[in-house]
């Protein structure tokens, strides 16, 4: 087996992923735990980072870089946002450093990747967080544009040089949520179905009326009350809408131009799965980033960083 | 006193009013218990409108009428959708008589009046049950556009004698209740403060970019954790964002021309007071209905069915 040199935190909302690189960038060994950001007790940062993978760091001296909502001000330390346009480069030099003492009294230094900001014309600012590191992993060409599923949706769209030039986010994934699980178009879905074609309805519904989108989330219930769309087919009707919604905003926003050339979906299989139905309705061709996006951009990070050295 | 002529039910989603009407459509006597369509026990609607207004029930032989949600598949019994266009003549043919016995043995009839239904161009149907009843009553002239606010707002447009050409509803109040008490953007968020001038900033912002509402939705978090808005301001910005995304996209949708005339708001004071600022911001006039719209469109619509007599 190769040897270790890099441990790569994905340190998000709900989970902590461990990966042991080597000196690829290739994954040696993978742990994880339930209890994000938000769910750490007392805030014991390195207390949860130690109960996962204690005897990692206490074996070598290796270097821990870490990506996602644990830079945020609800994280362990708070890594200070990059403006767009940004690089791996720039994200190298701008880790922040996080002193951790194993429970044998070694010293060890977690580095922290920063978010990135983006300041739209009209003054509105987006920001992502872990988002980036997958950015750089998935080796986004120049001029092109990825898509990153979810609940936060994130459409990024990269310069000459490969940067993050601007990047837009949509409340896809969490509306969903608030929708059929708060609101009163969820009292008339059941749920377990997968229903394609009430998918791809939804979808040409979004895309032809995202002008009109908060009268289009009501004509989702009316659908349901009209029977157009039986009760099984309503989440996956609601889905395909938000994601048309989504998919024609974001072309609108990023000009048609940025897609000629198609986008790269970066995410699990399941979700980039229904994007690719979706934007195929939207005639936007798509690829798929590899699955190992996540522990290649920190490994790349890690590079660029000076903490491993090239292979 | 005047005589009371008619008993008129405005039985809604939350609550049931009732209201003892002269020959001239005054209201005599009103009262409310809280207990809408979803709440009846037992679907005795009967029961809770006797324990309500019983003693009106037997004291007189008058005529019944219901709006709202009452006329429901939910409800005491569905009266079918009238498609629109349709005009009160139309809407007092198509009431639908339930029998109803008082503990006196005597019996009466509750007259429940029918909702609308359009069909828009894409194939959508839009709904409306209740607020037909307050057009009729708002006397909105042909050629004009009413909003009526609420947690589902609707938005309808009079043909040239009146009549309901067409409506469209905005999901903005249901919107704001699982975004505020569910989403994310909540946990940023404290209530209790007016906040105008985070409203109006919030209705700038809506206005302008109602194309990427479902961005824009995340973007009011952004604001928040990038210290542009308040926590305090929070609500009213995210309020006032929701307005100007339903008031862009309403104009959009019907026409500039149709709103050349500025607008009537139906609805109550509290309400209607904020679409006034967020119209207003928008350039478009508006003007207030009459306190009175829901019993003045029931008696109208009793008169029509000929329930009561002519004043």
């Amino acid at each position: 087996m190769s040897q270790p040199v890099l441990i790569a935190l994905d340190w998000g909302t709900s989970n902590l992923r461990a990966n042991l690189l080597d000196a690829k960038g290739h994954t040696l060994k993978a742990r994880s735990a339930p209890g994000g950001v938000m769910a750490v007790p007392d805030r014991d940062f390195a207390g949860a980072l130690l109960r996962l993978c204690g005897d990692w760091l206490e074996a070598d001296a290796l270097p821990v870089i870490a990506s996602g909502m644990v830079g945020s001000r609800q994280g362990w330390q708070e890594a200070p946002y990059l403006d767009c346009p940004a690089d791996l480069a720039l994200a190298a030099r701008q880790c922040i450093q996080v002193a951790l003492q194993t429970a044998s009294g070694a010293n060890r230094t977690v580095h922290i990747a920063a978010g990135l900001r983006c300041l739209h014309d009209d003054g509105a600012y987006d920001v992502m967080r872990g988002e980036e590191t997958q950015i750089w992993g998935a080796g986004i060409p120049g001029g092109r544009c990825c898509v990153l599923p979810g609940t936060h949706s994130k459409w990024a769209w990269t310069g000459a040089q490969g940067q993050v030039a601007r990047f837009r986010t949509y409340l896809t994934g969490e509306l969903y949520g608030l929708l059929t699980q708060h609101g009163i178009l969820g009292r008339l879905m059941v749920h377990g179905q997968a229903r394609p074609a009430a998918f791809e309805a939804g979808v040409r519904r979004g895309l032809a009326g995202h002008h009109q989108a908060t009268h289009l989330l009501f004509a989702a219930r009316t659908a349901g009350l009209m029977g157009q769309v039986e009760p099984e087919g309503l989440p996956d009707y609601l889905s395909g809408m938000l994601l048309g919604i989504e998919i024609a905003a974001a072309s609108e926003a990023g000009g048609q131009a940025a897609l000629a050339g198609g986008v790269t979906l970066i995410g699990d299989d399941g979700l980039c799965s229904r994007y690719e139905t979706a934007l195929n309705l939207a005639g936007i061709a798509s690829a798929r980033a590899p699955a190992e996006a996540t522990t290649q951009g920190q490994w790349l990070l890690a590079r660029a960083a000076g903490l491993v050295g090239a292979a």
